[in-house]
């Protein structure tokens, strides 16, 4: 079993640490918030009153923090964890940030000596609570090797992207296509209502045809269409539209360092921008569907 | 056994005619191209020397024209057919022509008693050969329940998709959406192989993740990540730039002509339509990618 | 002085017929609603009871009606005027329509030896009834020539744009234009609001640079900005978001028949769309500013 | 007479800095290329062998760097300037850099008691080589009062966008709606000519109706329409696509940063890194016409 230092515990993180421990893992626990640490001693986590303490001889050390800014502030800055760790503790960061901070993180730790993979999630909390998580790697291939049985203890896709950067990469890349077909998706159904057809006829149709995918087949945008999607219970819960927006300027972060267009994912973008700004933030990001809706 | 006429037999009403042929039912056949009818009465079809005899007496009334305009010429405009078929001939147009013409077409057929159908196909060439195209049919449920017997004939998912025009409108919007992940898919990958990644890595991922579509599943535009496909034959075959874009069209007709909005169906079809303009109107439409490479 | 058949008298053509009285021709005036002629006859016009009437003997023919379909079915379906009027009647169809109409009816009209602009106007309801419009006019060398006089009457600016359906193409162009950077003034000055600026500063840096545009010159969508323009009254008067969604309508249509890029009038497009969705379409278009602010 | 430190002595910070001297200024300089030291140097400027000594005792220190990371480096990280420069010494920043930079950067001297502004510039090499720049400046009254005679030496319109980063937000918005308009125009008179018309006589139309820009007026993206632009001579000088597209980029995080919406600026974006991954990154921005252009 290994010791595993674990920074950020919040909606992801602390059931992520909690499937550790349950794992058998001695996980050592550090959040900005009490209530969160105290929530995962609760789970059976160790106690560690500063990100250092929680770090200390670990084997793994693992963050999970909202943006670039705190894993640099966290593993680099000042008295960074990076120069407190061992060289053979293996740092895996699950945050989604920008692939160009996952490099320089990779290559801050490389430079120590120290192995590095960025290893961002989809799955949403549910899956961090039910380990069902899927975690998309950059890093070598030892890197990857040596954290795969940890990742396991989390979720159950573990892809090894490629090397560094290359997991937030993917992530990007994913999730750009999931907003371009979710917005086509919620495009092409108030198409069809809007000329009388039943939207679940249509997607019936679209289901067995070309237009299939993702959004259609497991998370329809129109209310009543599918059982158990946030689109028939008020957008609730699901992923919401705040953070497809984060996740859509982490693709124009890449396309912009790779000279890459992305039309597409820009008018996506687009549309999820003008839905957060019409107040729709904390909504499941396929209620981006009332955007498109006629008001009278 | 049924008597059918059979007005236009380019590259999908010729093996459609000969599906029906062979299916046992008499099938009159006509087209301004003498090749064509020719080729269909080798096919066993019955030998027409005007759309007149091809519809005389006939219990359905099949036309298969490219645009909105040939199929009003046919049926309707001075001597249309409308005019001299018999009120249980059922008409069946299978061309994919902009919904408000369809209604249209068919409230001219009902203002005479006469029975129609719009059914556009998809399914290509390769499916119009095989018999086993999809139909997306518009119309009362009476004469959706008489077509679909011949339709059979002719395809394997026959979909009843609403009233007048709903069959021409779920062609738009399951076109439209299948632009909008393809080319959301095309830009996606060379987002990642951009970054470093291996477009085969990234398609694999994606496809167990909520980028999952069907462009991903079985028509990959990144030459030599799937095998049969079009990217991995240059392009060649499948489902041309220019017919892509003569449905995008069709989805701004349906879009103005009920105000309703479709940024991304737009977005996609900027993006055809310049591939179209580069000289890349005849390529299959994945070949779309080649768009977003980078050029030295 | 010329006697002139005048059919469609409504919010534009109303003003428009009695300018050409005022200026001492003999007008014909007929439209379908009789208090519209009644209207037009207190103006002095010549009431005629049917546009046959309206068009006997004359020297010219203005129509200035909502669509295509309405033109064409009083210029030439069934009885219409084309066989009706003499062969040294020029015909001018002031109508905002699609160049394919256009081209055909001036097709239809030398079919019959007699010659057609198509002329579409702008300038608003100000413009027609202060006689200031501007005409954007397709057709021949001799016949805009003729017509010329005629226009000066109603307007300021008389263009000549090129042959049969220059007109409409460069009307259409244009405010497709006018749509795109009034779409990206709103978008520009609503992102500098955002990040703290003063719109007005932020509207006199632009205007004094290569932002420069005239719907930040004259027609500022930021309410307070400008004195005078629809933002300051509650977006009410001016060009409405109803009639930018039918030229816009109209650009798609000109860009589907010449095969056409128009990513950028498309994406505008989609955003008018969203907002007359949203129940704007009443509200002058430069309201666009609004589907962009922050709602809590 | 003021002394002046200047670090960055590139296209625009070459030009600049000589322009102070010409003003009579004590114009100490620095930059990592040697030979534009050199020529800064027969310029009249003092040579200084690193950024520290050409700062040293400065009046002013003025920046003009390719990014937010050598602003940063330049002045914070390790032993920055701000650590060395006197309080009364105030910090211009004419580079183009995001505005969170800025911001941070302008609070990194205030933490210190230095007054610091950002300045970007408008104008390229030929406004910079005429001291006709403009200038869109973000810092306190104070500040910009004391920068302002500076700023005079090197440019003609001197605006005060805001406080800190507003000079980068105006530049940012600005350059947004000129790729905006300038993607529009190309896209307008694309359309015109795909339909026959002459793109000399559609440009004089839309210059006198309300498609009226900046692009369209000055700047005519297709050859042969107007002299002098870079489009008549073959798209070369003027101000480079990637230039463009790194403004754009810069927008993207303005409109990140402040949950601000930025579909058409987005849409533009996608096209001008296509034109640039097409291989025209060196070309002039209007050269983008040529992306519209139909190829065989």
């Amino acid at each position: 079993m290994a010791k595993i230092g674990f920074v950020g515990l919040g909606n992801m993180g602390g059931p992520m640490a909690a499937n550790l421990v349950k794992n058998g893992h001695e996980v050592h626990v550090f959040d900005l918030s009490e209530a969160a640490v105290q929530h995962a001693v609760e789970a059976g986590a160790v106690f560690a009153d500063n990100a250092a303490h929680a770090a200390e001889g670990a084997d793994f050390l693992i963050t999970m923090l909202p943006a670039g800014v705190h894993v640099e502030s966290v593993l680099v800055s000042g008295d960074g964890l990076l120069d407190k760790i061992g060289k053979d503790c293996l740092v895996i960061d699950s945050s989604t940030i920008d692939a160009a901070s996952a490099r320089s993180l990779n290559k801050a730790a490389a430079d120590r000596g120290i192995e590095f993979v960025d290893a961002p999630v989809s799955g949403g909390t549910a899956g961090a609570a039910a380990g069902t998580l899927a975690f998309m790697v950059g890093g070598s291939d030892a890197a990857f090797a040596k954290a795969k049985p940890i990742l396991d203890c989390m979720g159950q896709n573990i892809f090894h992207a490629g090397g560094a950067g290359a997991g937030q990469v993917a992530k990007a890349c994913n999730n750009m296509l999931l907003a371009i077909h979710m917005a086509g998706t919620a495009e092409a159904l108030n198409l069809g209502v809007n000329n009388g057809l039943d939207p679940a006829v249509l997607s019936e149709i679209m289901l067995k045809s070309s237009g299939r995918n993702w959004s259609l087949e497991v998370y329809n945008p129109v209310p009543g269409v599918q059982e158990g999607v946030p689109a028939s219970r008020d957008y609730d819960g699901g992923f919401m539209t705040d953070l497809m927006c984060k996740d859509l300027g982490l693709a124009m972060d890449a396309s912009q360092g790779s000279q890459s267009p992305v039309p597409m994912g820009s008018a996506a973008r687009g549309l999820f921008n003008l839905h957060q700004s019409q107040g729709n933030g904390k909504l499941d990001f396929s209620s981006l569907y009332q955007l498109y809706r006629k008001k009278s």
